[in-house]
Parts: C-alpha cells; sequence; structure tokens
C-alpha cells in the first residue's frame, strides 16, 4: 500500500487539521473532537435550524466540505469508515443550536443511527429539540455488511443541499423532518465500481476484480453489489443505471435532479462521458433533467468507479439545488 | 485497462459535450470546435480583456472548469495530452475579443506553444489584439520530452485566477501581459507520483514504480522527473518539497500563496494530510501563508500523487485569489 499519509492512527485527526487551516474562513473545529463548525462571519447571526451531519471519514468531501453559510452547521468526522461518538456528535448539536432546534442527517448504518440517537437523547435531556433525517438512498441491495435497510450514498449531498438551504430560508424544524422525508424518498442511487477501496488499516482492497470485471450496486465502505459483469461502454453502463433506477419512480413527469458521483480515484474526464450518456439515456424516455452535477462528492477513499443518484424534485427543490452556498466543496 | 469511456476516438467531443450539458448556465460549445466559451448573462455586457487558455485534454478541472466570469473566457481542449489546433485556438479567440484584446495563457509544453502563436497570428491578421503568457511553473526539471525549458503545471491555475480577476476589474491587455509574467516569475511547483496514469489509447500506465517506490519531480503528461525513491510519511515528502520549492525564493518575507493539487485518483483526504505537513514545514520557515487551496484542479488523468505549488505574491494578488467566480471548479 501506497499512501500520503503519516501514522494510520492520526489520519482523521491530520485530515481534519487540513481542512481547517487550509479554509478557516469557512470552518473552525471543535475543541477536542474532529468535527468542524461554521466558522464565517454570517454564522454568529444565523437565525435558523441548525443543522448537523456525520458518519465515517474516507468519503470527503462529504461531509465537512459542506458545511457553510446555506448547507450544512457542522460536521462531525468518525474514524475512516467507522462512525463518530455520541459525545462528538452531542458537541457538534450543541455548537449549532441557536434555540430553534437540530437536524441530524443521518446515512442509514447501523453504527451511525445508533450513535446519532443517543446523541439526540443526550441533547434533548439538554432541552435542545433534534428531528433526525436517515437518508438510504441505494437501491442496489436491501440490507448490507454494516447496514438494515437500503444505504445511505451520494444522494446524501443533494439532500443536504435542499435540507440547507431551506433551514436558510427559515423553515421550521418540524416542517424540515417532513420535507427531508419526502426528499429522501424521491432519492435512488445505484454505484458501480472498477477498482474496491483500500482502507489504510488494511491495506489492500477490499475486493478482487479481475481486470475486465466490474461490480454493480456497491456501496460506500467496498461492500459488494448485486453481480460481477464484464466491462461495457460508458453507454451501456449508463443505460443500465437508468433502467434500474427510473423503474424506482412511478411518475415520471415534471423535474428530476440528477449527481454523477465520482468515487474518488476516477477522472473527471470518465464523470462527464459517463454524464452525456445518462443524459441521453434519460431524454430517451422522455424524462426532464432540469438539475444536474457532476464531480467527487461522496467518495469511498481511492475507489475507482461511479455513482448515479436521481431525484424526482419538486419544483422549489430545483430552486434550493441551485441557490448559492458558501462551502469548500459544493 | 478499464475506464468509463466509450470509443477512444471520441472522448473529449463526449467529455466536452457532458461538461457543457450539466453546466450550460455557465459555460456552451463553439460550434464545430471542443472549445466551451462563458454563457452566463454577465457575458454579452462583459467590457474587458478577454481570456483564452487550454492545452491537452487529461488535466480536468483545467481548463474547462476555470471559464466563467472572474476567470478564463473560453478553454479550448486538444486530444488527451495533445495540444489543440491553431484553428479551434483562433475560433476560441474570436468568440471572446470585445474590442479590447485577448490574453492566451499557455503551458509550456511546444506544442501548445507553437500552436498558440499560429493562432496568434490568424487573430492578429483580423486585427484582434493579443498578449500571451507562457507558464513554466515547474521547477523540477530542464527541458523535458515535450518541453523546451520548464513545464507549465498546477501553477497554470493560480496565474489563470489572478489573472481572470484582474482583467475582470478593467486592466488592459498591455498591463496583463506584464502582471502575468511577474506571476509565473514567481510562482513554483513540483510534483510527485505514486503511481503513472494510463492514457486511454495506450491502455496501460506510462512508466512503472515498486510497489514501495514514489517518483519525485513528475509532469503532468508522464514525464519522468528527477529520482525514485522509497515512499516516505507525508511529513518527509511534504519537507522536502518544501525545502526545494522555498530555495528558488531568494526573499523569504511577505505573503505566500499555497496550492495542493491532486493529481485524479489521490484521495481529498491524503491531499489534506499533505497540506498539512506542509503548512507545518512552512511555518518552522516562518513563511506567511497568505492563500492556501486544496483539491484536483490540474490532474493527469488517473495518476496517483500530489503536486505542491508555492507563489510569492503581492498583497493584491492574495486579494484576487480571494475573489468570488462563477466556474465549475474554481
Amino acid at each position: 500500500m501506497k499512501k500520503i499519509i503519516n501514522d494510520v492512527e492520526n489520519i482523521v485527526p491530520e485530515m481534519v487539521s487540513g481542512l481547517v487551516r487550509t479554509n478557516s474562513d469557512l470552518v473552525k473545529e471543535i475543541p477536542g473532537t474532529t468535527a468542524v463548525v461554521r466558522n464565517d462571519a454570517g454564522f454568529a447571526s444565523a437565525d435558523q435550524v441548525g443543522i448537523v451531519s456525520g458518519g465515517g471519514s474516507g468519503h470527503e468531501p462529504l461531509h465537512a466540505g459542506f458545511v457553510g453559510d446555506g448547507m450544512l452547521s457542522a460536521a462531525v468526522a468518525g474514524q475512516v469508515f467507522t462512525s463518530p461518538t455520541p459525545d462528538q456528535i452531542y458537541e457538534a448539536i450543541k455548537a449549532v443550536d441557536k434555540g430553534k432546534g437540530v437536524l441530524l442527517i443521518v446515512k442509514n448504518y447501523s453504527g451511525d443511527v445508533m450513535n446519532f440517537d443517543m446523541a439526540k437523547e443526550m441533547a434533548e435531556a439538554e432541552d435542545i429539540k433534534i428531528g433526525t433525517i436517515v437518508v438510504d438512498d441505494d437501491i442496489s441491495v436491501e440490507n448490507s455488511e454494516f447496514t438494515q435497510g437500503k444505504r445511505g450514498v451520494a444522494g446524501t449531498v443533494l439532500v443536504e443541499k435542499i435540507l440547507g438551504a431551506a433551514a436558510r430560508s427559515g423553515m421550521a424544524l418540524d416542517d424540515l423532518v417532513k420535507l427531508g422525508k419526502k426528499v429522501v424518498d424521491s432519492t435512488k442511487t445505484i454505484g458501480i465500481a472498477l477498482k474496491a477501496a483500500t482502507v489504510p488499516a488494511v491495506g489492500h482492497p477490499g475486493f478482487d476484480l479481475g481486470e475486465d470485471e466490474i461490480e454493480f450496486g456497491i456501496g460506500i465502505h467496498n461492500e459488494r453489489g448485486y453481480s460481477v459483469e464484464k466491462i461495457q461502454p460508458s453507454k451501456k453502463l449508463s443505460q443500465e443505471l437508468v433502467e434500474k433506477i427510473t423503474g424506482e419512480f412511478s411518475d415520471k413527469s415534471g423535474d428530476f435532479a440528477i449527481l454523477v458521483n465520482g468515487m474518488g480515484a476516477t477522472p473527471l474526464m470518465e464523470q462527464y462521458i459517463f454524464a452525456n450518456d445518462t443524459l441521453d439515456a434519460l431524454k430517451a424516455k422522455n424524462i426532464n433533467v432540469s438539475y444536474s452535477r457532476v464531480g467527487n462528492m461522496v467518495t469511498s477513499l481511492d475507489m475507482v468507479g461511479i455513482s448515479l443518484t436521481i431525484m424526482k424534485a419538486d419544483p422549489e427543490w430545483i430552486k434550493w439545488l441551485n441557490e448559492p452556498v458558501k462551502t469548500i466543496a459544493w
């Protein structure tokens, strides 16, 4: 294994330190944690519901890259592919509560769900009102190594963007929870891998694929998917994913948003080619793409691969997706 | 070779199509070319010197990702690792000239220098005033496979940002050329690779490195560097690069800007760890970092590696680096 790191044990604090030191106008560390909170001039006077997300590290820029005005208020980084601890999540909640309550956006992994729930109880004991949204956009498999039900993957960033804009607009906590559930229900993702990720503490890829093989339905922690196939042209790959994902939407009218997400080691060139093919495949189905985004948003360390997220979106969600934010990575 | 592509011959037009279709509020294609030009509402009334950059593809988001208000007016994409043709560059020049002349920002490769120069002559024959800045920030080697003198690498994006802001502020062409030369002279880069890039038409990495080896001084087209060493901790790597680069600056007082640039397949986690170590190494030398940036800006397809750029910056350049822009990737 060759990686640009120092001690495997210090990867996360050193990463968070590098992120904060190079973006001190946007974020700062919450002392004694590997959580970051907004540090922009507008945060002190922001009179809104706070939004906290987080999870295991290795998915950068998720979540810390999306902290800022109009998106997350704070993000909590756990060890690589490991849930953050309840006390760190609790510190983040306290750092962002303005008396209007705090919304937790949690990817559906057993560890995250449990630890965010414990932090919620700690905060409620301090009379902080908490709402929780669990994101489970990955339609490729039911249940998985670390999950009961479906996994939360790249669609999370779209959920964070829409709820961040809605919270900034003044929406109350209860309404944000209702909106979040509707957004999650309308968001569907499948990922494919050409090469698995190498977790630093493990030192080799999480699973092996042949020189001409590709895996459909992978998760963002090296979870295997639903089939291994021979590598195919981008057009075929995008058609397969579009077919599977759009099959989940009974109503194909109205606005749709898409995210073509690089898994970490996939050149942007290939992401744009795949996006081009995906737009063709959606056009052939008369599906109207009102918002599209391409890039490394929710990665899996050095995994080579891509995921496609399709969201059936209310017109207001499209407006919220387009609103400017001040973050590192949106 | 596993890549998410269709025909190798169509990689660049399909990539440009995907980029434009997913960012039509920002850029559009110049018909009959693989060049893109600003498409934002402000472009029609922008009364400024136009800025055109470009070069071989495979370095995304450079250059098309940096087209927009406050940065480039247009970008020309050649085939992978191959200069764009003079006629395409000429079309881009014509698309952005507002009567105040056009500045060309060219990375120092023989093909690019020649083809941008031919396009310049074509434009001057039409009475369009042209200025040229050649970027040669890579201090690792003199001359190289495709270069006379030093190579133009990641520092190019900082040059584009500063000149883009200066042009937007109303600076005249002659002054932009003078400023550009000063900025280039103040910008120094070295890159390292853990794994070479695989050019799609070639199908295998451009050179081989052992399982524990790292190459110092690589270029962005698989050009070999100045030494192969055993992999070292990030702290050691950053110290070596900081030592070599800062040795180029006789005056170490005042403001410096840095860019930690991922080469395409390097996780953001490692880039932040390296940035953290680089800030420590610069602090130990009492060098004042007034601007810092981390991310995949000037890549080399799926190369695993990183480059460090250090610029000795006038206070006004720091202001220009911080000014907001509307681009895909800045």
